[in-house]
């Protein structure tokens, strides 16, 4: 088998084989295959796609590449969620106690990445001396246990995805839906969970602005499932605005012990509810989702999803007494109030802007070796539809570098003011499955 | 500027400025932009195409990436004719010497390459003593003296081109027309003649089965000489067969002398006549296509083109004599002829299968590191149209190896016969201006 053949077969648009597909993620994560004629295959399936097929065999050539996790030795069915990214979701910490206190297991690994705030590793190690790197027994038996972990990757997953995301990055090749969705769904595979729910963001903040192109990869990665006998779900989900108020790390642990006391943002509240119905109808804990809802809202009411996030952060040596008590997080030297500067109704709040906003104070990384601040970020303090006069706070930066202002008007100029109000996008847009 | 910026805007369709076109092939030459992104953008290429000006710009680019010839000093306008590439190719050898005997400047600088058979050059050094690496001063002399020489490229013309074709050979890239018509017209270009006459061929033995394919590259081509103000006009020919009926480097040669004293193969007469005509005319020393056409068959009536053949020759230090005596070229040890096992109709001949065949047999190089066997190669007894009666002689094998009958199979089968006569095309199919 020759790669100049591959990459001539897709270039003329025809389908690839299981083997075809096989030898180039083996031949390219052992070194055999040069990024050159890799990069000239990307860009062909760029043009020409990938069926169904082709893609779940990607998929599952690149999470064969490296250390597949068994839970099998988890009784009950595992269910996983992982959402494309957005500014601002701090979803993982109030669904997956929710969703465990139901009686489904969690048992989520996550990767770390860069971006405008933390990932939810970094949410979590807000809160002192919690341990995100746990080894491999000791997470089946915490999930066994009690139900829920949250961890971070070990570094031997799916290798292929990291060569091939870093050659993206630079051949203009990160945009294309079966590379994204066989990048996304190899490790969420890979991580060994029986079901999946996938929350898949549009809007401005998100990877894709339009619905519809969001639609398109949701169906990919469920047909992925399909394809892998891994019961996979999708929910469509608006991002023209942050998710709930909260923007930066303890910021957003704090909002997620609200929500979990039943004081949260609607949205939030609400992304959690559907999500989580979908996974209690997966793990087979729920009959409908109508009777998953009915229980979500019950773990809210009887604490027992607080008390399962407590659980969760004292078995990874983390100090309990923060989701009991919130107020002990450390605040920002400084807080300062946004005003409008006109009147208006927001129509649109650019959640990206904002993200980097909280980043440039310290709230994610820009590079790598950037360290977090976990104490940064932005509260969004009026949401799209809301009016406001000239005046009103918009948000609250909290920050503890003195050099702010240039994102004091950056954070301003994130909320779009019109005179009419616009439409209002509801959180869920809609379910794929 | 950056190359991921390049990539995505022609993955996105959109034309390129020559600022950009610039800064990738500076950036390809110097090794700042590594092959991965390059390939990229080359698919990308592949798929959205160049406009002509872009293509202009690339082909300017990539001849200023080396040396650019300056033939200022050669008194007249220096016309430089280049084929596509073609089995039984000798037209440079026939056609050199008429055109210069009728006054143009033919200062022609050949690259090597790989293939079936020898270059142009392989065969001039069939002649013994033949030189054909001459420093630039002798080799403006020479044109400036008896008005033509035909020598090797030196190693620093257009190294993009070098870089940049070695890469296309790997990523699936190689048949493009702004790719293929930037990478002829820059090392065109770079040789500095005035006007430049374009043999396009099309057919079972070229690079594009179909004349309006060829017309597409032809086009592009002469619109490239248009942008960089050189007359440039393109030969539309037929490779259905091979050119002539001699195939290999000194067959090709007596083949070419032949058609200098009058007697050659009819095809190979025609091209030259034509090619001929359009060079004569853009060269100003003809007044009419059909004015030059008289003045070239009278190089070959009055014997003025043979002489300039062997003055050339002489010039190069080569023995002249073999050119008034081409008994005296060594012949092959084996001469094997190669009979028709049915009757009928020759409706094609498989001009590569011929090529590779003598190939095999030492007519050409394999690999770079190949030596040539300069008697080795193939005469075509009888072309596309003939009636054949089973036992008839095909084509006569010239071989020094004792090792050759899978090749006497692979001759045989390269005459396609069938029992009607099939449509014959002439071997000049039109003209681009």
């Amino acid at each position: 088998m020759k790669m100049t053949d591959i990459i001539l077969k897709k270039r003329h648009k025809e389908k690839l084989t299981k083997e075809e597909i096989n030898f180039f993620v083996k031949g390219y994560v052992d070194g055999s295959i040069p990024d050159y004629q890799a990069s000239a295959l990307l860009m062909s399936i760029v043009f020409n796609g990938m069926d169904a097929e082709e893609t779940s065999n990607l998929t599952m050539e690149m999470m064969n590449s490296g250390e597949v996790v068994d839970l099998s030795s988890i009784k009950g069915i595992k269910v996983d969620k992982h959402s494309t990214g957005g500014v601002g979701d701090k979803t993982s910490l109030v669904l997956g106690p929710m969703v465990s206190a139901c009686g489904a297991k969690v048992a989520k690994m996550s990767g770390r990445g860069l971006g405008h705030t933390g990932g939810t590793l970094d949410k979590l190690e807000s809160i002192p001396n919690m341990q995100i790197q746990i080894n491999k027994e000791d997470f089946i038996k915490q999930v066994n246990e009690i139900g829920i972990a949250i961890i971070g990757q070990t570094a031997d997953l799916v290798p292929a995805d990291k060569k091939l995301y870093a050659l993206r990055d630079v051949t203009g090749t990160v945009d294309c839906v079966p590379l994204i969705a066989s990048s996304i769904m190899s490790k969420k595979l890979a991580t060994g969970s029986d079901a999946i729910c996938l929350d898949v963001k549009f809007g401005s903040g998100a990877f894709f602005e339009d619905a519809e192109d969001a639609r398109v990869l949701a169906k990919a990665m469920v047909e992925i499932g399909k394809h892998m006998n891994r019961d996979t779900k999708a929910l469509l989900t608006n991002m023209d605005q942050p998710l709930g108020k909260a923007i930066g790390n303890s910021l957003e642990v704090k909002e997620a012990i609200a929500t979990l006391k039943g004081n949260g943002p609607s949205d939030l509240l609400e992304l959690c509810l559907q999500a989580g119905s979908l996974m209690l109808v997966q793990a087979g804990v729920a009959k409908s989702k109508e009777n998953a809802r009915e229980k979500l809202i019950q773990t809210i009411k009887d604490g027992s999803a607080l008390d399962k996030l407590a659980s969760m952060i004292k078995a990874q040596h983390g100090d309990e007494s923060y989701i009991y008590h919130p107020e002990k997080f450390n605040v920002a030297k400084n807080i300062i109030e946004i005003k409008s500067n006109k009147d208006g109704y927001i129509k649109r709040i650019n959640a990206l802007g904002l993200g980097e906003a909280a980043m440039k104070q310290g709230a994610g990384r820009a590079t790598k070796e950037d360290l977090i601040d976990y104490d940064a970020g932005i509260i969004v303090e009026r949401k799209c539809g809301d009016y406001i006069n000239k005046g009103d706070v918009l948000a609250i930066l909290h920050t503890n570098k003195d050099d702010y202002l240039t994102q004091v008007d950056e954070i301003r100029n994130a909320f779009i003011i019109g005179e009419e109000k616009g439409k209002i996008i509801p959180i869920v847009y809609d379910i794929v499955e």
